[in-house]
């Protein structure tokens, strides 16, 4: 997995790179059965919206063998490490569920606004990559992204406890505004196994999940291991304290079967 | 306009057609001008959000000669007539504004149940048919679909009056999701001027709006003339009395200007 020039300069433009069925439909597949596996759980990792639906699962690959792999996959560590210029750890691990009728919003917000602020995360060396475990479409709540919003630096936000399950910062209407006037809005569909790379200074959102299809995304948050957090405010397994480089692992580690031996790539 | 075999087998199978940019780009702008028009008007047919956005312009026909115009535009009047079998009345005529930001949700529904159970329209022989005045897109609040739940007559439904700031027939989650089992659930995205119809027993819904950009469709809901509602029991302007066949103007009456003479067809 090694992103082209042309991959690099469409990443510095827009700040995001989509590629469309990345993983095969068995690996999504047995990635969405972890998911259901890591919901049912009675753990403080796993969050729940007002209805009791799940809404993320925190830190997966620290009790799941199958989002443990994920976590050092090639097709995802190895792009990051390109674009940071060196070795990445995990610095937040999701399995976000956005339910079926009951999936809630998450408000127009930049993620590394958040690592700043809340972890003392120094420079923005950091970025999220997602890999979709159901079919993303522009009727289960697709995430949102702002097109060339992560050229301004950090920008002003407010701290929102009160939307949602889930504090956040979030930024005013008129920024918002003048970025989609700019670079547009889009939303990027496809089918399970479909990755996205976005910058951590991307403005995303995503709106409620009305249709009678739920819509689980796996989001890893890689940063560059220099410039690991300083500040810990948050629990260990929402802003992780273990920065390790990770060891890609091979590239058909997943399909090795959930309950065979890690291997280490040589 | 004239459909082919193909589109009314379709039609039958799917309960809706989608016709991208049938109106054109400056069609749909004139049109999109007189919807803001429209909005600013401090009229009773003029709802809000709680916002105070708008968000629904009721009988803009009557009130409004671009509207007006549109009220017996070929394009809409002529297919309608085709699949329904003979001439029709407008029964509803909406101009819909999912505000930015603001827009709120429209649950799960069937518009002939609240026809049939509010007015008393003896059968759907009724049919919805939508212009797209901004484009639409996944990220926007876009009409979702669930194709082929048209074949399955009146649902049973429940009287919303709590989740937005219209009353609502709307359908119980286990039977929204049944649906979508079998037929799926689909969004219809495209630019201004796009056109939808779709069957009066069509379960369809709308999600917020989250985005920075509006999302403005115009609605007609077209009735054979011999099906006409019984009862009187909502404002004339919301389910209108006046069961005249409307005879569709030329193809350009549009483009003609919204201040030149109303010429009926020949």
């Amino acid at each position: 997995m090694h992103l082209s020039d042309d991959q690099l300069q469409a990443f510095d433009k827009d700040g995001y790179l989509f590629f469309p069925g990345k993983f095969s439909p068995e690996e999504a597949a047995l990635l969405r059965a972890e998911a259901d596996t890591v919901y049912a759980l009675e753990r403080e990792e796993v969050w729940r919206e007002s209805s009791g639906a799940a809404r993320t699962a925190f830190a997966a690959h620290t009790y799941n063998d199958a989002f443990a792999r994920l976590g050092a996959h090639p097709r995802l560590i190895e792009p990051v490490m390109q674009i940071l210029g060196g070795p990445v750890y995990i610095h937040q691990f999701k399995v976000n569920a956005k339910a079926a009728f009951d999936g809630e919003v998450w408000q127009w917000h930049q993620d590394y606004g958040t690592w700043k602020r809340d972890d003392d995360m120094p420079e923005p060396r950091a970025m999220n990559i997602a890999v979709f475990l159901d079919e993303v479409t522009a009727a289960n709540g697709p995430l949102l992204l702002l097109p060339g919003s992560h050229k301004h630096g950090v920008l002003e936000a407010g701290h929102d406890l009160e939307t949602t399950s889930y504090p956040l910062w979030t930024l005013a209407r008129e920024t918002v505004s003048e970025l989609a006037e700019r670079g547009g809005c889009i939303a990027p569909t496809g089918p399970p196994g479909s990755m996205l790379i976005f910058s951590s200074l991307l403005v995303h959102a995503s709106p409620p999940n009305i249709s009678p299809f739920g819509r689980t995304i796996v989001y890893l948050s890689l940063c560059h291991v220099d410039n690991h957090i300083r500040a810990f405010n948050r629990s260990e397994w929402i802003a992780h304290r273990d920065f390790t480089p990770i060891e890609p692992l091979e590239d058909d580690c997943l399909s090795q079967g959930a309950g065979g031996p890690r291997r280490a790539a040589e």
